[in-house]
């Protein structure tokens, strides 16, 4: 006989990735919930089938419709539920007799508004039990299957297929940091917004993430955990195997109100959680923006085995705040040996730093940027290698090249042209060689572009086992880096 | 007779705003410093005369060329060195003769070397004195001022008139910054690349900005500062009536090294510096980040008069985490009034939070923002507001609406279009609205749109006497909200 942990692996599994969905409350007025679900798997090119149901209609979206579930002439994977909280019983109990495996119930008005809907809420999950329907929600802003190329979320987010999965309790925080990742170019396996955790909770999702092979890294943004100790026990299991990111949201006694009323349950006292978490050696984020320049990091670059970092610089001052943060997050910036020095001293002018920071004063030998950082990161005095201001200076040129044109007319259109893509080709090269050198000594090296880079903090690289990093400012690669550190050193001897 | 201080004062308005400018060592070859000072300046419209010299030239960017300055036909108030280390003295020599009043040497190769270096910095700061003309670095990349059209970086960025100057002892950090600083739309009165300060040093700066009409805010990167006392006196004074903003770079040993070989003279200790900043009010910033977060909001809006913060949100989870943070920062968030629940309640559905912070649950009621907003900041029990997700959302909308003709091409083009330009006007609506609230009730509202908008941070409104900021992260309101909140409980007895 199945065990109901295997069960809920195969039904989540099938969830995200169903073969067809219904769509209960479909609409195809703007701004509507059963609009804006429907038109976002519509628009990203959901591969499956695509069933709307609603009673007041023919057709949407070129799409026939469906008066009732029952009435869909195919086999039906997973329902969203988009209709008003009164009927959602009666819509789950149809799912159920159409043999949908899983439910996800976007409607609100349940456990996280008064008495009657915490019964309403009860009820559902009766129903979800009884008839074998698997419910997500209610109260969620959707999910998220990018190797399904399905998108159902009210936010029209597209992230890109990568290692990370999402769990949130939040809804709109959840929208916003999918929106991020997408604009970060943060791949993901999976975005659940978990709602009311009716049913299913988070430590359920850890379970099957746990399982999943295309989920390397796990991310939470958690308020309120039922069964605090299933959790942690779940968590620090797949923590060894899988870094797991969490913010603990509600941390004050006004939020504690706040969370309640918000997703219909009391948040646990959080110093508490948060030392249970850090005793596991679960990476805990402070902030929503951490959960996702932690998931960039954790899931593009190797471990670092140690605190002591190199640093490479186009310019001092970067270099400065930068050891200046290291030291405030107990990272250490070690001396470098003469041999050191002297090679790297090849490429720059005589009165370079000659030290850690490593100043490459400007220069624009294009092999000393290159140097340098093989120099330090084959040296076994360094565990990690920051690289400010040499990828991201290419839309520095543009800016440069662009204003040059307004000041002289004549400026030959080919030179500018040929210097253009000398620094596009540059910065690809500089990056694909950065991606080889992880390779080569298993260190990571992280990037500081300095600038509000176009092409996003994470540059994936075909056929290499890391991708390129490169964060805004310097304060969160180094963040970044001492977290990575402290993962490893608690959990290293886990680590395959 | 004239005292040095009135002097130097008078010497920098004119460097500040020259009637003309002579460039030695112009050049139009790209990448040189001599082509990207001379470029910039006039891609950008400087409205002064401008004289290239450089021997090896008749003609460059439409302009004659003077072979030297000795050869140019009318008086010229500032001049540029670009040309290399050991002709510098020369150059100031014939500067002198020329009458010139000060020149920003942008040359390298001075104290910031080695001893031949040293001697060659201190020949120039003597001829400079001999000769009348003070000397702005060397080792400078440069000085922007706004008011006066003139951009004369290396970088070309162009930040908008403003009421914040900038002295950055470090040249790439200081270029940077004012790149930030034009992506984020603060305004800028000043910038100026110190260099080694040979000649004229922070305080001098200092000086010259207390005096500044323009300048409101002070913002300083620093990494080491001769005569301490002086300095300290100085900023103690400034502070009281114009908000300085510093960061100390070179904290840990490693750096004082670093900043020692970038600009030639050693650091302090910086646990005292920033212990008798601190003793003065001066807002300490810890990253380059804070200095354009923190001149953001110092410049556009009314300091709080106390640490009580009332929260709006479109969606619960981001006002969970602002109050973490809130929490995190010695900021309180009061729970507020029957009546205020009352006033708020009417345009919200029952089941919200009923509390601070206020959870508009995704309400789409235009008015429902303003009210909740009104409520609070009339409020005695508030000294401030952050309110999340409102400015930003507009964004979220274009997304969608791209997305929903992706899913129906048969979606009307005219609904989209009003629905685009109603999202528009309400975002300018509700950024002007606040703006009027924060002139009647003398307290911040301090916006966070959760996403990265082409618009900036700072929104100005002409006519109004505070702008609109809206930051991409709570975080970031929070931490610039309690530093706020700190100047103005140390310095208020103080402030008109």
């Amino acid at each position: 006989m199945e065990r109901p942990k295997d069960k809920l692996i195969a039904c989540l599994e099938t969830a995200f990735n169903p073969r067809s969905i219904a769509l209960v409350g479909a609409s195809n007025t703007f701004g509507k919930w059963g609009q804006l679900i429907t038109s976002n798997i519509i628009a990203a090119g959901y591969r499956g089938k695509v069933f709307p149901v609603n009673p007041g209609y023919k057709e949407m979206f070129g799409l026939p419709v469906f008066a009732r579930i029952a009435n869909i002439p195919e086999s039906v994977d997973l329902a969203f539920v988009i209709t008003p909280a009164n009927t959602v019983p009666g819509v789950l109990e149809e799912c159920g007799d159409k043999g949908v495996k899983a439910a996800v119930v976007i409607t609100s008005g349940f456990g996280e508004t008064d008495q009657a809907g915490r019964d309403l809420e009860r009820e559902i999950v009766k129903i979800g039990l009884e008839k074998g329907v698997y419910i997500i929600g209610p109260n969620t802003m959707g999910i998220i299957s990018p190797y399904a190329d399905l998108f159902a979320t009210g936010s029209h987010s597209r992230p890109r297929k990568g290692s990370v999965a999402f769990i949130s309790q939040s809804g709109n925080l959840g929208n916003q940091l999918t929106h991020w990742a997408e604009q970060q170019g943060i791949g993901l396996s999976l975005f659940v917004g978990s709602g009311n955790e009716a049913m299913i909770t988070c430590t359920d999702y850890l379970e099957y993430l746990e399982q999943d092979p295309k989920t390397r890294i796990i991310t939470l943004y958690l308020e309120n955990v039922s069964q605090g100790v299933r959790f942690l026990e779940t968590a620090t299991r797949v923590n060894r195997t899988k870094p797991i990111i969490v913010l603990k949201g509600g941390r004050t006694e006004a939020e504690r109100t706040a969370a309640a009323s918000h997703t219909g349950s009391m948040s646990g006292d959080d110093a508490i959680f948060r030392g249970a978490c850090r005793q596991a050696g679960i990476v805990n984020a402070g902030l929503p923006s951490e959960l996702l320049t932690l998931s960039a990091a954790f899931s593009s670059l190797p471990l670092p085995k140690g605190n002591r970092v190199g640093i490479v610089t186009l310019g001092g001052g970067w270099g400065v705040v930068t050891a200046d943060q290291c030291s405030d997050n107990g990272l250490t910036v070690p001396s470098i040996p003469d041999s050191i020095v002297e090679a790297i001293g090849l490429h720059l002018p005589p009165f370079w730093s000659r030290g850690n920071p490593v100043d490459l004063v400007g220069t624009r030998d294009p092999d000393a940027p290159i140097v340098a950082v093989e120099e330090l990161i084959k040296w076994d005095g360094v565990d990690a290698i920051i690289v400010l201001g040499i990828v991201g200076r290419n839309e520095v040129v543009h800016t440069l090249l662009h204003s040059v044109q307004e000041a002289d007319p004549d400026t030959s259109p080919e030179l500018l042209g040929q210097i253009k893509e000398m620094s596009r080709n540059y910065e690809d090269t500089f990056i694909s060689k950065m991606a080889e050198f992880m390779e080569t000594y298993e260190k990571p090296i992280i990037g500081v572009s300095l600038t509000r880079t176009e092409t996003g903090t994470v540059r994936p690289l075909p056929g290499r086992r890391y991708s390129g990093v490169y964060y805004q400012t310097p304060e969160t690669a180094v963040s970044v880096l001492a977290r990575m550190a402290a993962y490893h050193r608690d959990l290293a001897p886990n680590l395959k």
